[in-house]
């Protein structure tokens, strides 16, 4: 997909929603244990009801890798389901790869030509040949990791690196290796003065950015320091919205969650 | 396995060598590929010709990932034949995973409980919470990325960070995290002179080095730079062996190139 795609998307629905399909089988209704691949039933379940609410999904691969090659199968198969009856909808494969060259090309494979995955999210640490690998494929996007939302992004993220932190170095050199085309950013929700900063030094670029609800992240001030003239942001809600419920009525509860960003979201754009 | 294990391993083969299993279906005899998992059986054939000479074996996942849930499955099937044949082999998931807190736990479910790798690499730049969930597994191993073996290294890794490199801040704080009975960190042999420097400030812990052969590292200079009193090093080597041919003698092509290396190190110790 590419920018103007997404950005079509955003004002059609009025949303810059990405609902995170992290799926952990200790969570999901009961009932759906007993079928043969329970964790493919709950996503199936939740897109029907939040896919109106939505611009994009991101499947967490870690949920899925913890069950080994039937989850590996779970998360082809909601991929597939999302493109397949929602070929509008913007797919994240939140994987946070990177590695040598040749190693970060059979990632690239993997992710955009295998799952079939929109973007996928890459990790800085590793340098310009980890991420190049992922660059090449035309309408596919690489989201690298910058400001995370996480408490560790403390550790190293904000070291001094002379003219600036390491966070805004990764950006600052970053957008050397790709345009706003191809490439966009994670600053996490809980950072909003940065997220306000970032969005100065990059007007183009569009921003994943997770951390809203559980983690402690508020939507209205994301959306203060990071819109842009295009919205350029993905504002992702992972357990406040899959996990509404856990009982029978889990998608339409979902549904409700996913709305009421939505609505939040439109007034804002 | 614990750190003695290790250590008592590679006293007694007499060799730190680690098999890199990158195994690319377009570089295997093409006779493997009529039968129902060829990665499988190039790994398995692979390791009984060459467990003699190694202590290791390093699988890196996206060479599985590429080909989805059967790349799994053949990756599932790797790690199963090394434990039951050669129970005291290091096997390390090469995945450089990271994520927040609750997602690393999923991964660690994943590699350690699911796929019973005994290390799992991790990179460092979302801190120390998306490293600890890696720590709590009994004889299970955190190999964190430090200063990697590739050209993209110089982009981040050696930032001035005030005190020191970005790479050695990398190495001090995480030292605080964990002992050198759960924790190792890649250095890449391409940077001989900063391995000798990091093994005087840190005596006591393991390093896995990548880059020796195909990426032009050297055994004696790592050897030189990197040895300590336990050894201290497992030194990977991946195309140079596992592709030393690709036809029907690739195994024993393999061990050759196993033995020599291990005869080399053998020597060094």
């Amino acid at each position: 997909m590419n920018k103007q795609q997404l950005i079509e998307q955003i004002q059609k629905k009025k949303s810059f929603l990405c609902v995170g399909l992290d799926t952990d089988i200790n969570k999901i209704p009961q009932d759906l244990l007993s079928l043969e691949d329970p964790v493919f039933e709950f996503n199936k379940q939740i897109i029907t009801k939040t896919a109106e609410f939505a611009v994009a999904y991101k499947p967490n691969t870690a949920f899925y890798e913890v069950y080994g090659a039937k989850g590996w199968q779970s998360l082809e198969r909601t991929i597939q389901y999302i493109k397949v009856n929602y070929p509008e909808i913007f797919i994240i494969a939140d994987a946070k790869r990177g590695d040598i060259g040749n190693t970060s090309a059979n990632y690239a494979k993997a992710f955009f030509n295998s799952l079939k995955a929109d973007a996928l999210t890459v990790a800085p640490y590793m340098g310009k040949d980890s991420v190049e690998p992922f660059l090449g494929f035309e309408d596919k996007w690489v989201i690298l990791l910058a400001l995370t939302s996480n408490a560790g992004s403390k550790d190293f993220q904000y070291l001094n690196t002379g003219d600036r932190l390491l966070y805004q170095q990764v950006l600052q050199t970053a957008t050397t290796w790709a345009s706003s085309e191809k490439m966009m950013f994670v600053v996490g929700a809980t950072h909003p003065e940065e997220l306000g900063e970032i969005r100065k030094l990059l007007p183009d670029y569009f921003f994943l950015v997770p951390g809203v609800g559980a983690q402690g992240g508020d939507l209205q001030t994301v959306a203060k320091y990071g819109l842009n003239k295009d919205c350029g942001l993905l504002v992702n809600s992972s357990r406040g919205i899959i996990y509404a419920s856990n009982k029978f009525d889990f998608a339409d509860r979902a549904a409700e969650e996913a709305q009421k960003l939505q609505r939040q979201m439109s007034a804002l754009l």
